[in-house]
């Protein structure tokens, strides 16, 4: 069923405005906005384990997708359209996306990325690509992270968000799941086992330290294993999402053959 | 020696400021700037092959770190400086940064990573530093790159971008060096041989395509070898910035191993 909102002051678009611009209003009413055609058609096209596509907001010049008449969408003007949008040269959908209620169970095996303190939206919507590129089983966000449904992270996912694991863990939990046999595995920029030597475990938690302070003490200070990415010397270190992604990938290719 | 400039009018302060907003500016006078004190410490305590630091632009409250007497110094309140600067809390220090005029000629051997109509300014700067990092021997940029010199690239970088060696390169004189014994190796999302498996030669240039287009026909075609990073089937491809950076890691480990 299609609905017709063609005015800016309408409280319906406030709202819709309001999820995308505000990590309060995302927080309270459990909901986010996905642009664009491709996060809209992978939700339309696959089962995700955290995400449900509730509502669709159209332009009404969108002309470019089949969309299913079993999902509330409301089509409104461009200018309006423009109006919610967080997107230059937008492409007339977007999505109201909620968290499930049952968020699956964090596995018993398997590898995982935790990000300690990451605060760079990119740097997290790039890492969930490469997490799931690289078939890693999910991420652990640990301490404060930016927040997963924040606009410029499903971006930088580039779709990919929908089939993401992503669980908020506290420092009590965590050691919990180490206590269960997880190898928690830190990355230093010196005297690590190199990288391209090391074998990994079937339960790893595989850490990237935040963009400022590198990995936390604690967190350093309970690892079983410390990996060395090996740089030249011109190069202190490598991005985060660089770092973490090489390793996510040597981890899972190392592992299949 | 130290001069002082007070006023934002001032044609030094204006010129400044042009160096960082403007192409243009940049490709007429063959100067850029840096931000920040670890771009300044590494031009200061390095030889670049590309870059030389002409002038250094100090906040009058900057305590940082000691400046060498020889090179010519702006001190300017800070509010001046804030007008020239492109960087919330900025340090206040930067330098006007030349290119030599005599450029490192290309190399007959080597691991090279060339950048095709490569646009955004944050995956040409993690690019740099990873090719630094990974110990690749230089950058060819390719058709409609966005220009090294944007303050974007050179502050992703994180300081690197003094150590890297950077060529623009036509088609001509890239099929040249192909006829001269260098493998052009391409990226690509299905059906190349698997990266992990892989061998390179010693005389190697590294393809990574736009980010909106992939790699263009006519360096597809004359590609010798075509690999591609092993995906999952939820995750169509990567970020170009960590596709070539994961390739490059694991070329330079495979060499090394």
């Amino acid at each position: 069923m299609i609905r017709e909102i063609t005015s800016t002051t309408n409280p319906t678009i406030k709202n819709l405005r309001s999820l995308i611009t505000s990590k309060k209003a995302r927080q309270e009413s459990g909901q986010f906005i996905v642009e664009g055609w491709r996060g809209i058609k992978t939700l339309l096209d696959h089962e995700s384990p955290l995400y449900q596509l509730e509502q669709l907001v159209i332009s009404k010049d969108w002309k470019n997708g089949a969309l299913p008449d079993s999902i509330d969408t409301i089509a409104v003007p461009s200018h309006v359209f423009e109006k919610i949008s967080d997107v230059r040269n937008a492409q007339g959908i977007l999505g109201v996306v909620s968290k499930k209620k049952d968020a699956p169970e964090f596995p018993t095996i398997g590898k995982f990325l935790l990000l300690d303190n990451l605060r760079d939206p990119g740097n997290l919507g790039t890492l969930i690509r490469s997490a799931i590129g690289s078939g890693f089983d999910g991420i652990l966000l640990y301490g404060d992270c930016v927040e997963p449904e924040n606009p410029k992270v499903i971006r930088s996912t580039m779709g990919t968000f929908a089939f993401s694991n992503i669980w908020n863990i506290s420092k009590e939990a965590l050691f919990q799941w180490l206590e269960k046999g997880f190898e928690l595995c830190v990355t230093t920029g010196l005297g690590g086992e190199n990288l391209y030597e090391a074998e990994f475990s079937d339960k790893t938690i595989l850490v990237i330290g935040s963009e400022a302070h590198g990995v936390s003490d604690e967190l350093f200070k309970r690892a079983a294993k410390k990996i060395t990415i090996p740089l030249q010397p011109e190069c202190e270190s490598l991005n985060a999402a660089i770092a973490g992604s090489i390793c996510m990938f040597q981890i899972t290719n190392k592992a299949r053959a």
